[in-house]
């Protein structure tokens, strides 16, 4: 991995954190993965334990454990390694961020805590910067999802100034749809100084129109390759190509979204995509239904997404 | 107007409704309206007796008389008068339906009902086409809103063969964020046959990247030139000028969102932008205050969207 | 009717429209429905064309005919008719105050306008007043319940000072379980001028212990006889056999919540238990189904509800 | 404390977490508490680590210390004390669970995970058993507040059965006002084995009259004395005493909610009412306003519950 201020773009795969049948943490595929992604996915950077990787279901001696795995093996091969720190717990989400400060991560998230809520831009800033304070030599991201976390504060609000309070903010997660929030966030941002970084996979398009540096997501895992496709047809201004790869990813996300889609399906998806067994979830996520499996990777093959051949041999193995 | 099958396209401006400083409708200034939007504004479509035109806070024969004088006054004037008929009685709305076919209208819209609201899409469609029913030779759209009406149905799912319930069905104003949804609309419109019009013109530029055919919304009436460059940006594939427009745009809306913005703020803004005095709106919203309306015009100047000289003269008369 | 002075209490029947199986309103049964309240369930108030009467769903000029109706069928049989007249039309609700008070309405009821929604007390107050004051000399009612409206202001703000405002104001409906609320209402009810009603039928015991003077409700059409009970134990201070009654009650309702319970089922039952046609109700409602119907039947004899030769005859026809 | 089996009855106190001005956990007043609670407020059972005690703001190894000096201060003074060792984490609920255990707590209450949400009562069922059977031998009580965790699921249908899935099963913190829903826990507790805790002290009596055998909550710790004389006007038939002590509760209750109440301004009052300190909360929590305190110490006065002389001394401390 580089300087840790070089700047985070393009794509970013919110990683899983694969699990054995028992519902111990798999670290042994994690270097597997890492291939995996550079290779097969063209995607060098990761956001670890986050929403995806079931970061807040984890101990923080997992959530330390699982860190360092990343860093060990994404060194040389990964681009940038940012850690989710988040935590309902300040002193804990503290902890987390030295650790990753310690063990070389390129950058820490950190999602509004969610159970109290903060009910203004200030209580939230004192909250990240308490947090930020605990690795002062790194990056720091904000994971904007208020579906999720119910905290309604506006990004836009939130950046104004923000490097006065927090002098290492790099940037954002944006996972919402209020694109007049994100797109005053790109307009504020005029020296490009911020990595704002869309989270909605489903309408990529529509982020990158509006300015977004580059994309956190857990379809890039197992669509980096066709979201790359995507990026490129957007670069070169061949918008026809960018829309038509979109629609073709909406087209699966839609499908799985109307079978039930969470945590647990990406990874049903991913180990029946990639082949590495992910596992099953942790409670209180419950593992796909083998008919979810069945569908998804029909849906998949109808699309071209996943040759006939991907689904012989030990990639049925995870739910089997 | 030409014929009534002719595409709806471009911007459509979503009409407030004059009314006198006693709360009576003030049709005597439809006329000057239409021509302010023709000329001024280069808007050629309306959508009459919407949310912003306060269409539900109308008695049944209010909202007879003023979609009689919008198609009367845009006669060879405008390009298309869809009149929205939606309400929460069946009934009426039927009669507005047929009463619009009657007077020449061509288009009628309908908003999902949102007292008992449909919880699936059969009951949905099943009330649509009973209101389209009474109107069997005009366009019909559907009106989704879901923020507002609470009917989360999906529009992509209500698509999906509506021409076989709704031989009328010409399309809809997705008034919405989630540009997933809105994608797999355009998807399968695949021999564009439907005009799928895009409503939150705040972030219309994604709208458009994800396949919009035009645009109806509220800002169109004072922000319409400014707009129809945006349009045209895109149509050239200048995107840098398209976000250029849009973030321009974005500031002003952002700016009175956080004063506080709906329709009564509105017809402040659009009676000091046109200088036609489109007075106070009905209970129970409640006319916009002289605060808000000299901070719009402060932002409004200082966007450029207002030349000086126009706060001069009778402009100021509306609110004062 | 007596005095519209007179202070409403105990139990009042929201009550249904009857309609003819195809959808219009179906008066001839009036009579019958006023005898079967009064003589089968000991209920003497009706709240005519609220929420459980479609009120919403008909047109003024059907609210207008059912509301005669009622007025005409239960002189000198019912001790009080209240008609809703709430609507999102200031004009048509205005319309409806007056024509109540033309034809000798015992008071009148408004929901809070819910499309736009007042935003602070003031409004909401400025709303009521404006119909309140087109029947002068009728007692006022508000009809609270913020879970249908979305209009959270408090009852008991709405309450404080409210007969400077609204000199007609006589009381509420309050169907909402903030139990602060209601109690803060009833504590400074001090004079107990108002008529503070309880709408939560399932859990009307809780109100009276906060100090109800009385209950409206759907429920009251066919439970008013076993309700009746309640409040006859809850007076004596027999607290055992008051919850053993709401318990049964509550048996009932959560059955029948749990097969998906609204108006249309609740017109079903009362066809069932009444062996008046109910009918179905109109969109976007959807009739319900044999198997809900069925279901209801066994449970309401199960509870001793309905014995068994009321299954017998014409009740069945409803819904065959 | 007694036999683990007790009963668990009456008033349980939801207790603060006091800190120190530089926000560590002030274990030396602990002492002090809980003789304030038993003697000044005769409140013998807590409610340790939940909402109140800021538990989810705390790390694993803050929970264990404080679980433990409430369990050692309590001895031989408080009949039970009831550990909450709900976290987003079923790995660290375990851990909390055993060590509850450990050191001799009476109980363990989980709250549902509200991260990633249990979707039916299955899973979420599921995951409360793993926790449960991490401390086979303690009762366990589900710590129900879906307006909090978002978790819908009813209690009714989560009790039946529970206790072949959970044999610990003991009982519920009911925070919520669906008393319907409570009413049929209650119905269905026909032999009292469980102990069924009304949540919402504001409405306390309405749970009473739906059967609750006690409550849980936040302000027992300064208005247990009151409320233990509304329990016992309930418990001789006395209900205009009941009522008048539940509105001098709600008066005090409906006056700090409108100046904003949560945690924070609970650690004040208590500070201000006991004497003892409670510190500022932590971190999202913002320490209540000097305007706060002294507006609800005007208020504790004018409804007598508080002395005048109990403001002089030390008790301003806390927040100057």
């Amino acid at each position: 991995m580089g300087s840790p201020r070089k700047k985070l773009q393009g794509l970013v795969a919110a990683t899983l954190t694969p699990m054995t049948e028992n519902g111990e943490i798999n670290f042994s595929v994690i270097g597997q993965y890492v291939d995996y992604l550079v290779k097969e996915q063209g995607v060098k950077n990761v956001f670890v334990n986050g929403t995806t990787g079931e970061g807040l279901s984890l101990s923080v001696s997992e959530r330390r454990q699982i860190a360092e795995e990343w860093v060990t093996q994404g060194r040389n091969k990964l681009d940038q390694v940012v850690i989710h720190v988040g935590a309902l717990s300040l002193k804990e989400s503290q902890e987390l961020a030295q650790h990753a400060a310690d063990i070389g991560a390129d950058g820490i998230a950190v999602i509004a805590p969610f159970f109290f809520k903060p009910w203004n831009k200030d209580v939230l800033i004192n909250f990240l910067r308490e947090v930020a304070a605990a690795a002062p030599s790194l990056p720091f991201y904000y994971y904007h999802i208020p579906a999720l976390t119910g905290v309604k504060i506006r990004a836009e609000e939130l950046l104004d100034g923000i490097q006065d309070k927090i002098p290492t903010f790099q940037g954002l997660k944006f996972s919402d749809t209020d694109l007049l929030d994100f797109g005053q966030c790109v307009d504020q941002n005029h020296q490009r100084q911020f990595a704002l970084l869309f989270g909605v996979d489903e309408q990529l398009l529509s982020g990158l129109v509006m300015g977004a540096t580059g994309a956190v997501g857990s379809t890039y895992n197992y669509l980096g390759k066709k979201t790359n496709q995507l990026l490129e047809a957007f670069e070169r201004k061949d918008f026809s190509s960018a829309l038509s790869y979109q629609f073709c990813i909406q087209r699966f996300i839609n499908f799985v979204i109307k079978l039930g889609f969470g945590v647990a399906q990406t990874k049903a998806i991913m180990t029946l995509v990639s082949g590495i067994p992910m596992g099953p979830p942790r409670l209180p996520l419950q593992e796909a239904t083998r008919e979810f499996t069945d569908s998804a990777a029909a849906k998949l093959k109808s699309l071209d997404f996943l040759p006939f051949a991907d689904l012989k041999g030990g990639n049925l193995g995870a739910y089997s």
